[in-house]
């Protein structure tokens, strides 16, 4: 292992590049905003991947899969969706390279393609036009599919996982008979992405709707759940959007109802993306480098011998294999680095730069004992204990480690959550410690912009549990009847 | 259910188009030449993927994710690489649209890329590129990563799953320290392929090489598995590519070996697509509609309650449930379709298009007697059997059905294997009962070229287990030292 990380404190942007990739999470591609997903950071992501497809599939989704190029015409349709991507979109627009008779290889322009195509910055244009031809009855709604999928959004500043020309996501698109059965799916897949951000990630999220401003383009709602990192900055980690007609309207998919009227199509979709994987790691990590909560480890528990000697190493072997197949016998994922190319001590700072819930180390004596070395990555603590009854402790470990994870996550956030009632405390906070703050919008998309302009502070969301508190709007002493939750955010 | 489909005999190719729409499980986008991937299309897909990843992983590799866009100039970095994919090149040479100012959203001409990006047709060059900053030293390899992903190649003429623009697919690259492990790399993925063909698709493959004509743009030798489909014709169903140094001399990608020499790096790729699943189709569908071997099956077994009124459903439903737990404690996918807004009949059509291996159905009398009507998809039989020991009837039944559908592909692809030893026997053969041909071929590129402009048939591979037998080309009656297999393809 090289060097350790610049502190969060220090520089804490620094400090993520630095975990990204010592931890061997991914890096910058040479294609400009692309980013690598290494093998270990992927890992991380099919964690995520079957959780999830499992979360739908249980709610009665189907994976599908639409093309990844839309054509620019489609795209047009439903107008402040266009304008909200056009800005960022990549655009194909011929077919074919050839020869230049000089050994170039250029593109070949006798190969153009008369309407250009735009390679997906999110699919509800494609999907739409498709579901046109499927829906004819309420007998073929609702339609409940999702699509695991790349997508391309020009960006001009990117920041691996958090911001990327390329990401990996996955978009939920349904179609419903009824208003009420579009924002009944809307609500339960926010439900859905909070139980996994709170009980697998161990990152605890406000359930919101976004201001006006900040809605889906083309969107009646959007729903949101909001994580706060360790520096105080708020991060969107998944939306889920009541669409209302719109989509329905601008590609004209009508069914006949159990009426026997023919109406518009009610939509939901929902997505979260490979930037969980930046929120997992800005929520949990530390100056050693990644701490991941069980439940999203590739590898829940490694095993390093300490050893003199070939004989030494056998005996230790024994044990480890004997340590391994009890913890695999529990579904623990369970790693054994006998790799004779390293020592110990690298081995260590490499797992603990890994985020690897649990260390065990065995050396002689451990042999002699009867037990073993165990080490918590959260707490970085280590006791010696019995081999007797090892992968039992190991199970409540790692239910302790989720758990601890999870309290510290909440006790940062609420400790960076603060109620403020003036213009001047609101810069105060936001200076200093950052974090949600509470504060009291008098409702207008005017003055949320002023907001952002002089503070760079957005309204993060109106919570979903939200109580009515009479108030006055920090900016404007307007009255209000809630308080909203405003942060600067990834 | 609409009216069946055209038969095989009648029209093949319609049979097939009629098939893949009437069995939901693909369609063609408004993107020319894109399909989209409907969900039971698609559940078959995640079918193929769940078996290929573990096998993958069994072998010691790790998923990946790897750039969509490749840059012009890497593209042409491997000489023979670029001359096989440049005509069928995605270009992407401009990343923003604009509102003209009446209305019309075109392409800012301000917003044009420097260096023109393709969108991959395969990964070879992005993933080398980024392999130079992974390898060191011997250390460092073998490399064992795979990625899936979304391709694009550019099809004038498409087929839904057979050859279409989009299309979905895994490809693996790996990268070694010697010659040896490499080509041993090779073969090993080529036997997991076949395995699967084998023993999961129920499709018996030719395990081979192809031919210097045939190779993979960039290898010095590709590997593949053949199938035959039931007209006869020949389809490609996994390749496996030794690349030789050719990738890493293109992007300088040297390592340090044991004995402290600099040498440039071995390298392999491989890839199966969605392409199988249209071998799948063809290989063992029926004029009613598609047959899967259980194995590949999405709902292996549906139950349909045949009922008169209320009461009877709910007794009906009863049994129905209890067979479905005891099912599904056995592994066994399972469907209960209790729909009111369709008939029996129409529910057997439609699962019968489908291609459930084992259709239940339930009636009053069957609940007095204690039994099921038990209905096997591939023999179009039916018996009615005691509810008692079902669930074990039912898993020995599933597979004996996955080893009659193999089976029968395997009687398929012997009637239709045929030496020939003159050139007239050749192109008899192909006109008549097409299949695989077994001839003597000189050995050379032209040779093979002009019988392919004459005849339509490839050399499809040379079986790695290939006798040595000594003949006389069929073409060119010079001396040759073993048959090889021709077809017309797919």
């Amino acid at each position: 292992m090289s060097k350790g990380l610049t502190s969060r404190t220090e520089d804490y942007s620094q400090w993520y590049n630095e975990l990204v990739s010592k931890a061997d999470l991914a890096e910058h591609s040479s294609v400009k905003g692309c980013m690598v997903i290494k093998p270990y950071g992927y890992a991380i992501w099919e964690k995520m991947q079957a959780v999830l497809d499992q979360k739908f599939k249980d709610t009665g989704h189907s994976n599908a899969y639409f093309p990844l190029f839309i054509p620019k015409s489609f795209f047009s349709k439903e107008a402040s969706h266009v304008d909200g991507f056009a800005t960022e979109c990549a655009v194909v627009t011929h077919y074919r390279l050839k020869n230049d008779g000089n050994g170039n290889i250029i593109v070949d322009e006798t190969a153009k393609l008369e309407e250009e195509l735009i390679v997906r910055p999110t699919s509800e244009t494609i999907i739409w036009n498709t579901y046109k031809g499927w829906i004819q009855s309420y007998r073929d709604l609702p339609i409940l599919v999702n699509q695991w999928a790349n997508v391309v959004r020009w960006e001009m500043r990117t920041r691996l996982f958090l911001r990327t020309t390329e990401f990996l996501w996955q978009e939920g698109h349904t179609a419903h008979a009824t208003q009420a059965e579009a924002i009944a799916e809307t609500e339960q897949m926010l439900n859905v992405y909070a139980d996994f951000a709170e009980n697998w990630m161990a990152v605890p999220v406000l359930r919101g709707k976004k201001t006006a401003n900040e809605r889906f383009a083309g969107a009646l709602d959007t729903y949101c759940i909001e994580a706060l990192m360790q520096d105080g900055k708020a991060l969107q980690a998944g939306t889920s959007h009541f669409l209302g007609q719109n989509f329905a309207k601008a590609f004209d998919v009508k069914f006949t109802n159990r009426e026997g009227k023919i109406e518009h199509v009610w939509a939901s979709s929902w997505g979260v993306s490979t930037r969980l994987i930046g929120a997992l790691i800005m929520a949990h990590s530390d100056d050693f480098g990644l701490v991941l909560p069980p439940k999203m480890a590739p590898i829940q528990v490694v095993i390093v011998p300490i050893y003199k000697g070939e004989e030494e190493l056998e005996k230790i072997s024994a044990t480890a294999q004997q340590i391994m197949s009890d913890l695999k016998a529990k579904g623990i994922s369970v790693k054994y680095d006998n790799r004779d190319t390293q020592r110990p001590g690298f081995k260590f700072a490499e797992y603990e730069m890994k985020g690897v819930p649990l260390r065990i180390a065995i050396g002689g004596r451990d042999l002699e004992n009867n037990t073993v070395e165990l080490a918590r990555r959260d707490t970085r603590s280590k006791e010696t204990v019995s081999n007797q009854g090892l992968a039992h402790l190991i199970e409540n470990l790692l239910t302790e480690i989720q758990q601890n994870i999870f309290d510290k996550a909440l006790l940062n956030r609420a400790e960076k959550s603060t109620r403020v009632d003036t213009y001047e405390d609101f810069k105060k906070v936001l200076d200093s410690k950052a974090g949600f703050v509470y504060a009291h919008w008098d409702g207008t998309p005017e003055t949320e912009t002023k907001i952002k302009e002089e503070t760079k502070a957005t309204i993060r969301c109106i919570p979903l549990d939200n109580p009515l508190e009479n108030g006055f709007c920090i900016y404007t002493g307007k009255p209000s009847t809630q308080r909203v939750v405003f942060a600067r955010a990834y």
